[in-house]
């Protein structure tokens, strides 16, 4: 167990950021919420997809093999956090039959997901993905035209989404919370491409690196990321218990800040992170050129400049990207990250202090926190 | 005004084929419904599209051109058939309020074809739509890179579908049926990808176009364009009025043989048609070796093998395509085609004599066969 979920962690204890609720007990109910709850999301994901694979069984192998690659990445999923956000949101708003009732959430949301990592990673060109071959690289290696394979890894990535709202729609609570439910997954779709719009366009424009402004890459992350990964899973959640209006913009207030502190803590784990617990090949967001919180700060760094021009290089020697994290460290660009991810945590923390948040919901979110703002991988 | 929307054409006066409900008056109701229909679905649409553009103003331009493009896709949408379609169906089976009151249905619809269309048309390379530059090929105009090219007409599709949903969830009907309506959009969703799975897996298989078997033909026009042409509108439409799972059935009976006539007239037009009628350039299916039922058909033909090897070049001379185009009429090829079409229109109208169709929608939805299995254009 990594120290996310570890119940004895206390992420205060090794910092000087003081928590607004300084008595809140953080991670444990989260923690453990989420060992139970990861298991039968997995299990109800397995067993739709099993249901599923048989609707698509009179279709040629050919034409099936883009399905299955994108149902291949989703059974390899990993912690599945989104799902029992929404799980654990539903259960603390006290919704009925608690969290065993809204699984087909988790379900919908690890497929949404599935067509946006699909559509992403044929974007980006990345081969890897959970630790297999991403659906794009699969499809390239089954199919030898080229434009075949890249119809194909799309194609997959639609079908996901149309099975990510078959799933929650398949939700079994009152039609009204499905239908409000099924309008944040409209929502957030319309969010994500957003951000990944001002992403890939902003990539492609290598001189506007060294004057991005950290305002500009927090509105990124926050449409591309912290709008499925912590918005849509906690409204969707919060929707299917019945929450109303109001209550659900006190939680977008506390989703906001909290997905883009995830997505800061993402930044940062991407360069200083330890690549067995990430994942993620070492260097890799650097030698990518990925537009980062880190990259962000450093641009308002009078002597960055020398160091971030190895930023995108794929060839670039693992001496001079060195020297750029060393950098990034001394200069106090991390420090400033990690500093702007504690406000932003302190803000999603501060969100939950609303009569409108019942005490069960406010302990499970505060978990949140930790597990997502703090995490090592 | 076409022969498709004149209340005096008879369809039976100039064929054969016997229908086996004489009596019943044809395209009156559904041609006059579908002239005002349409109208309403224009001013909601583009009102819907005004306000959605004022959600995108924050972004940067060059992240905005997508959607833009997106946008102007759908404006310059033609005969809103599909819309039309589910407002005659609500209000064939007596929704509240009238098809004026499932206008957003319609504006989903619409923005489905548009996500649709433009994966699609950037898979087959398809330079024009509707009139003017497909939406693939604006963003090859507009940004130098192809990749950031590739990269915004997929996003624009993505988008697209987020706005179809969104939009189907604003429609201010009971939300049980809104959520059942959701659900066949979920449906379809799933639906199409896989007749266009199908549809481009053999179509790189150039060698099967000689034994393309009639009944994959159509089984992929029954998932690609039946699927959201007739079946997804109809359902919707009485989805939103409240309809039953056996009414929803006898429905499914009806438009999937309407859906699969409606794509086989569609190849028929798109060699034998009026390039003025149709707006597609003249030989174009055949140039592009599409899979159509006229090929499928020619191909248990021992004589075709000759002719239909100019099949999918693009440069082949006029006077190649002509003698094919001879040949397909002088074989009986198309006349089968033709008869093809009259059975399942036969077989569309037998679905509706149920006691579960009431007499209003009954008359509408047989007006519809009219309008899209005979239609010119």
């Amino acid at each position: 167990m990594d120290s996310t979920f570890d119940p004895t962690f206390d992420p205060t204890a090794s910092r000087g950021q003081p928590m607004t609720r300084a008595a809140a007990p953080p991670a444990v109910d989260f923690a453990r919420y989420a060992e139970v709850a990861r298991g039968k999301i997995e299990i109800a994901l397995a067993s739709w997809l099993t249901s599923k694979a048989k609707e698509t069984a009179a279709l040629t192998p050919e034409a099936r093999a883009p399905i299955e690659a994108a149902f291949d990445l989703a059974r390899r999923g990993g912690k599945r956090l989104r799902a029992v956000l929404a799980g654990c949101t539903y259960e603390g708003f006290r919704g009925e039959g608690g969290a065993d009732a809204v699984l087909m959430a988790g379900v919908a949301l690890e497929l949404l997901q599935v067509y946006l990592l699909i559509h992403d990673d044929w974007m980006d060109g990345d081969e890897l993905r959970r630790g297999g071959p991403s659906v794009p690289a699969m499809m390239r290696a089954q199919f030898s035209s080229r434009d075949l394979a890249d119809a194909s890894a799309i194609l997959a990535g639609d079908y996901a989404a149309g099975l990510a709202l078959d799933a929650l729609l398949s939700v079994p609570c009152a039609p009204g919370r499905v239908a409000k439910a099924a309008h944040e997954l409209a929502r957030v779709m319309q969010d994500v491409v957003a951000g990944q719009l001002l992403d890939v366009h902003a990539s492609h424009e290598s001189a506007r690196l060294l004057t991005e402004r950290q305002a500009d890459v927090e509105c990124m992350h926050a449409l591309k990321t912290a709008s499925y990964t912590v918005r849509a899973p906690v409204l969707i959640g919060a929707r299917l218990a019945g929450a109303s209006d109001p209550t659900c913009r006190v939680l977008e207030a506390f989703a906001e800040p909290l997905g883009v502190a995830f997505q800061l803590r993402d930044d940062v784990l991407g360069t200083f992170g330890d690549p067995r617990a990430t994942g993620k090949p070492a260097w890799s967001d650097l030698r990518q050129g990925k537009r980062t919180a880190l990259v962000a700060a450093a641009a308002e760094d009078a002597e960055a400049a020398s160091f971030l021009r190895v930023l995108g290089d794929a060839d670039a020697e693992v001496a001079e990207l060195e020297a750029l994290a060393t950098y990034l460290t001394r200069s106090g660009v991390r420090a400033r990250v990690e500093a702007r991810i504690d406000a932003l945590l302190s803000e999603a923390r501060a969100a939950l202090d609303s009569p409108l948040v019942p005490e069960t919901a406010r302990l499970v979110l505060e978990g949140s926190i930790v597990a997502l703002g703090r995490r090592e991988r």
